[in-house]
């Protein structure tokens, strides 16, 4: 699938400061960037790009020293895999088949305690025999207790609050998500993209877990469709793929983001309207 | 310097199990592992080895199916590098000179919160211009205001923890300088290895920091020489680099570990009695 | 009822220390001691007894100086009232009519943070009318996702926590319930006392709820009969009914615990078998 | 000393509300209200005032039905008491001499979590052999270490958040102070009242500790004279004195206090000025 992505980030900035962006297209396999385009204001501000030395993230770095205002416009063309799998291909890859990165995805990070939540995931999750059922039985269990509420949680909320809390917005749907299958031997990750027809338009987070020897896509806000993710970063949470990592004092004052299907006849996928399906966004290995 | 590293773990097992151990010496460009052994009992258990894809951990993973009990010995000769650096070297890198890989030592992670001791970490050590002896007041201040108890943690106590409790064992008091070196901006990981000399013998843990364009060991509990180390693994936190990982019903009935020095004269360096001097483990790149 | 109760707690002390004991049946319009006694050896040591000024709770002070081992004996037979009440007459009483005493029941507390669970009681028990049915929905919902383990908690356990370990002894299980309840506006304080046939034998604690203008009983534990308690007292959470609270350095090094019905023929009435009734210990004022 | 103490409180109000009021000055032996005034708007709107069983707090209950907005005026003269006291006088007292209302403040609370400081807070006032300037330096080291800053908390935060946070309101300075007392078994309580002259005007907190058998004054935050106070009420921390309860769904719209002696020559006296020597609001018994 062929989509357009548009983000605008502006800032007040006091003081020499660094900002670390994630907010650019990956180019991986799976999606290729078409063609894109970024634009710093003032256009003399020194940055330089990089990927992760996984080659999961993509970031810019801004570092200025005497602007007293920001903005960063990044545009790009990307073409998007996407693979539905019948959810009996998707069985629990056990503990000793996993390699090392994809082991490192089943420790506790920041944001999601899984080592916290060992007994009440087995309780709740521990008896559903497919290991994809098992995720999506965890996204729907969130989906139903947990609250999409702008402005309910900050920086600090991980999981672990999530879980009492009851209310959060999508990273913290994804964290909870990651925390849960974690705590059930399930390697999770977060996933930080830009969504199609996301309402109101912003980043996006949900996450992926391995299941079947794939990375499989679910979001437990069920704002967006299964299809319609197009990839900047994956992490072990928020804290590796932030939209901006700030160092020094700089205060955001406008975003805007977009992100529309152009294929012709793009049809949303809805994870909720797939029955023992799942969508992957790579192509596997 | 070279030491003499010994291990013996013994676990009771309970059905099919994975363990991932790390136990064995990291062999680098700054640490030369020049003979080793490994022994399993039963020997005929299924096991490999791998290392993580950076490079800095080392594991050997175990898989159990029908043996009731394990025994893993691992002894080494380890030749390792330590290099003593004065302070007035080791300046603050700004983060916009710092890799990627380095840079996600500055992120929160799981045990070390440097997200929510910004506040506590400016105001107790920001004045101190030197980046290196801000990081040498960190670990004096853990050592001055945290007792090493053992027994009086665990494996989900976290720096958040610790600052308040006031007491732990060598994996808290690196957890806790780490965080405080990140709430700094100054890129800190943490060390599993053997340690020369440790009462009562264990393997040992304490922490790197990133200053200078190097990484300098630091050790709060002062127990050992920072020159008697022998690295293991290196991580964000102790999610990373663990003893073991157990996945399954296993139960750990027995542990031995020592480590010596075999470098005729060998002298150790203690942290206390260096001045405005440093260590460090690697070679610089 | 008439039950026969006992207990003998025993310690070594290190220096002169300060005990206090809540181990005393209270002895109140609804719970009538016939006839008790106390023994200390050794016999000469300090002591005083009082009961809260609401009259709630008894207390024992026993302030050592030089003496290394300190028994307490305490035996009583109590007769206590139990009423059963139809759930129809339950319904809840409304903020406007509380008095302060009972106002202040609704107040978070040290191990009740009901402040932090108001989205999730009222998510999951918001929808059910009547207030009584509601606090056995409650201690159902913790009866089913809350493991009873002995030595899995420890003093600083509290509802929040609880709430996510799903495991915890008498008094977390007690703490979870209030918690929950406060949060739905629903009064509800500490019990604390002797329980018939509890096994292992142990002090016990439960909650009671106030709905329809009376303090029921409920215990999410279902260990023990809801009319085979005799109050040792009542109060915000365990910080103000603990079994012993030690000022100096005392260690408990025996505890033995009895209560037995002496009422012939009695009929424990356990809440799981009572449909659309409760039980309440108290005789209506 | 004489004050004229006045606040107005505004609230939009959908549906039917509780709003439970502590802002009307309390009369004690030590504090006498000389005259004062309520008005609320609708005056027609339903009311009831109490006082708490112990006396230590005043409360006015508001119950609506369908009135869209409400506002509370509240205005009054009081004449208070202040003793001055020599620290030398104000020693510890023991545990054994407490009576049981002074036992309950030495219990951990919502917001005063002592059990989890003990070892911090022997570390670091331990050594200090009078009880009364063992609560100096704690409320020195609460205000060298805690940054006053408005909105940087709010009704979840606790005394185990602010040690690490460093920062806070009175409400958090006084929570601080009163989990720090009773770690070292100093009973202390929390004091909701009228401060004059402080800026900006609001209401105020602090606490008392009990040491020389008197309540003494502390004030960590040292924005206030502490003979510039007068009690609304007292309690065990914020949950048991809040200005305001709400139950049901009520916003507050407008906030005014004041609070000015009227006292000719009133002198402020500053805890900060006072050398071995504290401040007693109530007579002694």
């Amino acid at each position: 699938m062929e989509f357009k992505v548009k983000s605008t980030l502006e800032y007040e900035i006091k003081g020499p400061c660094t900002l670390i962006f994630g907010i650019q297209a990956l180019n991986t396999r799976s999606q290729q960037v078409l063609e894109e385009g970024l634009k710093l204001e003032p256009s003399s501000v020194e940055h330089d790009q990089f990927v992760s030395s996984g080659g999961d993230s993509r970031f810019l770095r801004v570092v200025t020293t005497c602007e007293p205002k920001l903005r960063v416009r990044y545009a790009a063309r990307v073409d998007t895999q996407c693979k539905v799998v019948d959810s009996s291909e998707l069985e629990r890859v056990p503990v000793q088949h996993l390699d090392h990165d994809t082991l490192t995805m089943l420790f506790p990070s920041r944001y999601c305690q899984s080592d916290r939540l060992g007994r009440l995931a087995w309780q709740k999750f521990g008896e559903i025999p497919n290991a994809y059922e098992r995720v999506v039985a965890i996204t729907d269990w969130i989906h139903r207790n947990v609250s999409y509420e702008s402005g309910s949680t900050n920086s600090e909320t991980s999981a672990y609050d999530t879980i009492t809390q009851c209310a959060g917005v999508c990273r913290d749907f994804a964290h909870l998500g990651i925390a849960m299958c974690r705590a059930l031997n399930i390697p999770a990750r977060y996933f930080a993209g830009y969504a199609h027809d996301l309402t109101p338009p912003d980043f996006h987070a949900c996450f992926e877990a391995y299941v079947g020897n794939r990375w499989m896509i679910f979001d437990a806000t069920r704002l967006v469709p299964v299809n319609g993710l197009v990839r900047i970063g994956t992490g072990r949470d928020a804290a590796d793929a932030a939209v901006v990592s700030i160092f020094g004092d700089a205060r955001n004052t406008a975003i805007s983001v977009s992100c529309e299907a152009v294929t012709p006849g793009f049809k949303p996928l809805h994870a909720a309207d797939l029955v023992r399906k799942g969508v992957c966004l790579e192509r596997s290995t």
